[in-house]
């Protein structure tokens, strides 16, 4: 029998953050792909569009008017999912298979840039040091307010994923409770810190105990195979347990760092600067402006009624997670379907060979090069 | 304040199946829809078409050619994501984060009907009938080879599903391995026959245990609330931790079942009959051809290794889960992405309201009024 070969021979990864499995099936990339095309990505996009409602000076849905503001603007989403408190709480359960819980929040809206048409990817490394610092004021503002046990800074770009409006914008969505995967994953964190086997030398958690995220990152850095970028404190990888094509997993490896409200000057100009370099091989990927949707995972915000649960929180590593549709070329996505939802994540190509396509793009962007 | 409306006030959902939540937001629907729309669904087909390499007859990608087949045909998908034994095992992984399975099975595909546009909500009930004696069939075939531990039996229905034929077909994905889904689902029955609180009249699983899904489909009996159809042996709820706008859990719940293999004539002539009944209402909501994936859970296949593991399996109750994307048109679908992806499942309308909207369908297809 042969030697086993991961770009043939199917096999199944674990995420040790949520113990799921995604099965690895690599030779079927080869197939001819008969089915559904995605509408190609609009390249040309105005500086300024009289009718998007996101533009500055511009009247959105709900009937405000946006100041013309000049570098990031933060509102309150005029749908927003979760509202502030209070809230009427819910009637008994008639039986433990049907309960409700309260939930209290709010979601904002987060503009990147007064510009229409500049993503991540298009921003000057300074106008994403900005976003970055928007975030940090965002995390710790609603995180001090109203029992906020969470608060979801994510981005969804791209028409395909749900975005509706390409003016460059995120959102966060702050929650009474701590949602179902970071809370996962913070699970996983925790158990890992009493029972993990600590890579020798990676950063330590809190109380000198093994964090999950700082051995992987660790071991990452030793075997260089998965990484799309590094740089001085931040690291960019397609993650061993990657789901989507060209998923990447961005943390920082020099030490344990909770949330992004723990970053230093030098780390936050290194964020911007990796930003820069992932959205940027992204596009060069396919020569098309790249969507994806973007979650920063970290630290839940201080519980008032828990202080042996706050300091646990501590295990908490800050990361950036990127899913991205696109398989194999601007109109032709990975569809994560049937077995997929109905049994077990699946790939078509491996993450080595994934970071490798990314690795091998240019840190200049495509449209630069015209 | 006033009093709590499910339909009006946020809140959180608990899927006991996988103890993950799902938040509900059903004011959200209002907000206008800027976004990407579908594109429509072609409604009319030819009764054969020469390009399409599962009508009888035709030559498929792999170079064979199927036979003139006239009921349902099933052969071995030409790009299996999963081969048969033997297979090169894996290195020792070099750190626990970074492990290494190897995983085996078959991957086939079910053609459900010579005729190129028949789907099953379009097909005659003894059609249907046919379909379901083939997945039994299959079921008991790939679940008797190998070490095969789980029968995977789904459909994709639609271009927007990742379905690249419309030619009515599933495909069933045989196991080495309890995929992550079923695992999380079988675990969480497990727990609950030890520990659940069961509700009084419910049929009870192996050992007079408690039934998870058993009890939840007694109560759903009871309050009607969600209940889409049902007939003498089966029930069809929006469940109550529906994710999918108008998903759909069909359960049998006069007896504890743990497969397709176990079920009784009746209960197979009662299951085409309602899977009818729920691709035509689907069918209706939107006056379109409704996608979706439909997925089978049931007991895994016997192990050789361990007979007390096999005894704990019969705690499996078979079900079926339809995920269908469309939310509010033809050609307006729910986005599952950046806070859903990232943090937790969200949700627009009520299980209530969802359930109400396809009862009030009509049982006659759109198409046959006209
Ligand atoms: O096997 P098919 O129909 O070509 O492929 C479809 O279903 C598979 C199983 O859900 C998915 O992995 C593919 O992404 C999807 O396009
Ligand atoms: O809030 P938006 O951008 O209108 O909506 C988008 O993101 C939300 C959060 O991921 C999703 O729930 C929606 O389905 C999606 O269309």
């Amino acid at each position: 029998m042969s030697e086993f070969d991961p770009s043939t021979h199917p096999h199944r990864r674990l995420n040790p953050l949520t113990n799921e499995h995604v099965l690895v099936s690599p030779h079927r990339n080869k197939r001819p792909w008969l089915g559904q095309t995605e509408a190609p990505q609009v390249t040309s996009l105005p500086q300024y569009d009289s009718d998007c409602y996101l533009c500055p000076g511009n009247v959105r849905s709900g009937g405000q008017r946006n100041p013309v503001y000049d570098q990031t603007y933060t509102f309150v989403n005029d749908f927003a999912a979760v509202l502030p408190p209070p809230a009427p709480s819910a009637p008994l359960a008639p039986h433990p298979l049907l309960t409700t819980e309260p939930v209290h929040g709010a979601c904002d809206v987060l503009i990147f840039h007064p510009r229409h048409d500049l993503t991540l990817a298009r921003l000057a490394v300074e106008d994403i040091g900005r976003v970055i610092d928007q975030w940090i004021h965002i995390y710790r503002q609603r995180g001090s307010q109203d029992g906020i046990r969470y608060v979801q800074i994510f981005e969804n770009k791209g028409a395909i994923m749900g975005c509706s409006n390409p003016h460059p914008h995120g959102q966060v969505w702050s929650l009474s409770e701590v949602p179902t995967l970071p809370a996962t994953e913070i699970a996983s964190l925790k158990r890992y810190s009493f029972s993990g086997s600590p890579a020798s030398e990676a950063p330590r958690g809190p109380k000198g105990r093994p964090c999950l995220l700082c051995d992987y990152a660790h071991l990452e850095m030793h075997q260089q195979e998965r990484i799309v970028v590094q740089n001085e404190y931040w690291v960019a990888v397609v993650p061993w347990w990657a789901i989507w094509p060209f998923e990447i997993l961005l943390l920082p490896y020099k030490r344990h760092i909770p949330s992004i409200a723990h970053l230093s000057a030098e780390e936050k100009s290194a964020l911007a600067n990796i930003l820069v370099k992932i959205t940027t091989r992204y596009d060069n990927l396919f020569s098309c402006s790249f969507a994806y949707s973007m979650g920063i995972h970290q630290r839940p915000t201080p519980s008032s009624s828990s202080q042996d649960e706050d300091e646990q929180d501590d295990i908490a590593h800050l990361h950036f997670h990127f899913s991205p549709p696109l398989l194999r070329s601007a109109t032709i996505r990975k569809f994560l379907v049937g077995f997929e939802l109905m049994s077990e994540a699946q790939r078509d190509l491996t993450p080595e060979q994934a970071a490798g396509r990314l690795r091998d793009c240019s840190e200049v962007h495509y449209l630069d090069k015209e």
